[in-house]
């Protein structure tokens, strides 16, 4: 199966990107995998400052290399790195209703947030966002796109346009990709908000185990327990949230524990710091080895959008044929 | 001066587009021209038939030639051929407020339009043409655009679009493009009303001798004259029009014949298409000499798509520079 994702360079990555990362690092076993890195999407809500971009690329790839992508498997790339996308959005926004573009739910409710946040994002290329997503995913004429339950409106909305393409130019030309649905442990932050780098809430992929027993050190427990000996609520504390997805062994014997009053707050988490940082080591491993290797880093970059060039050229041809362009 | 324009293929031009590309070739002798055949624009209001796009093309930069636009001159393109065009808009998306688009004069009038016609093109790339158009124009820099008194808003929501640039990257990397507004004859076609192919009113650039003389006969003149020795009322006359336009020098002399009676309508048309044709022949001649050389047509367009992109890619080079992509 050809199998499409990509993430916007906001920043570094935290744990719970780290559980859609281990989905895709198991799509790659088995299937012809492209990543990417997409910049221009990065550009429709932060257009007016793009100073960390260029960082932030590099900070991803060394992410997504320390989940353990595999560039020998997947082609991992940079979607500005490959013109036709531009291109096929382009040919795309010819044939697709504004009435299409408006009514995708997420449209005016983003604007609205980020409206409340003094941000002013009510841009054409904001409006054309699904756009350009449908066409990153057609021009590889993916079978299969990892999402979440939040992006299915954008696939059903790439699917849509798939179906029109086809239907006015009487082609096969492009499949309906289909959403692969994985299931991804999403924890809140520390301070039980949604986990977010603008919180300061979020424990990156990339923490020291210093900063991992720090971070755990400030998330919030049963607010109940005063003495180590209090009875306490498992069931509402953060930290047993974060055990069962991180310390499967041990969740029963904690909660027991707890429950018991023959565990501290210190000591549970300390616990479960050290399984986060047992799970967070080879991928710091991986991070070290890459980080070590700047000129890989560029290599696979230029590696990557060749392979995807190639593809998405591939599909411009037959696209233009169909059309008649 | 570096100068920009370009024409949509939307089939056959006519004589009323000779004196836009007269302009054009004046306009090649002292400048830096590009002009270029916008077959990504002809899709905005024809994507659902593209079938005769490809001969429009070529039948197009034949009636080019044949005005007299010189290859060595001037860089002649395909905008399709010149895929950063696309990259350009894309990215100009994301800095254009919507507002900017919705309220382009032209818009509303032409939706309502063509949707009388039974056309519907509210798609996203109808609403985005102008910033097409900014893109093919600010990409090669250019200081000035021939345009007709119909595209000035077009050329105002560029220069908007440059300056918004130029103000968020703080740069100075977009010249304000300058309209060149030149005095064009605009005839109405031999029916009275506007000159378009699709009305079969128009005396196309490519008519044959006997052609213009079929054209001028269905002329409308004078309803009151029956008898060649009725006085006539050249002002109210199209074919008087026409001599005003296409025969300086009998015009005067007609204008008195036709008001004494002594000139009859047959031998006044046969006039003015003699001068017609006279003023097509050497369109005509370098018509046919490039239809034999098909192969010289390729090349045009290849070397000009080669020279177009190595400026258009220049551009861009800067552009992700300033915007830190
Ligand atoms: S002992 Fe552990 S599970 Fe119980 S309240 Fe404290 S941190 Fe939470
Ligand atoms: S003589 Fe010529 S100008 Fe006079 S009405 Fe006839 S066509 Fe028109």
């Amino acid at each position: 199966m050809r199998i499409l994702s990509g993430m916007r360079p906001t920043g570094r990555l935290h744990i719970g990107h780290l559980s859609v990362l281990k989905n895709w690092v198991r799509l790659q076993e088995e299937n012809d995998c492209f990543y990417f890195i997409s910049d221009w999407h990065a550009l429709t809500t932060a257009y007016d400052d793009t100073s960390e971009l260029k960082e932030n690329i590099r900070s991803m790839l060394l992410d997504w290399l320390g989940a353990g992508l595999d560039p020998e498997r997947s082609t991992i790339f940079v979607q500005s790195h490959v013109k036709e996308h531009a291109e096929l959005h382009l040919l795309f926004s010819m044939i697709t209703p504004l009435s299409w573009l408006e009514r995708v739910p997420t449209y005016k409710d983003q604007i609205q947030q980020l409206g409340k946040e003094g941000k002013d994002i009510s841009t054409y290329g904001f409006l054309g966002y699904p756009l350009l997503m449908t066409a990153d995913i057609l021009i590889y004429r993916a079978d299969g796109v990892p999402v979440g339950e939040d992006q299915l409106p954008h696939l059903e909305f790439c699917r849509e346009v798939a179906r029109r393409f086809n239907y006015l130019y009487k082609t096969e030309l492009f499949p309906e990709p289909q959403a692969l649905l994985a299931e991804v442990a999403m924890l809140p932050g520390v301070d039980g908000r949604k986990m977010s780098k603008s919180y300061h809430n979020d424990i990156p992929m990339s923490a020291s185990p210093e900063e991992v027993f720090e971070k755990v050190r400030m998330m919030v427990t049963d607010p109940a327990r005063i003495h180590k000996t209090d009875p306490g609520h498992p069931e509402i504390c953060l930290v047993h949230r974060y055990h069962e997805i991180y310390n499967g062994e041990e969740v029963e014997e904690t909660r027991v524990s707890c429950r018991g009053g023959r565990i501290g707050c210190v000591a549970c988490k300390k616990r479960l710091a050290e399984k986060i940082n047992a799970f967070l080591e080879p991928v710091r491993e991986r991070r070290a080895y890459w980080t070590a290797r700047p000129n890989y880093l560029e290599e696979i970059l230029t590696a990557g959008a060749a392979k995807a060039r190639a593809a998405a050229r591939q599909t411009m041809a037959m696209v233009r044929e169909a059309m008649g362009v």
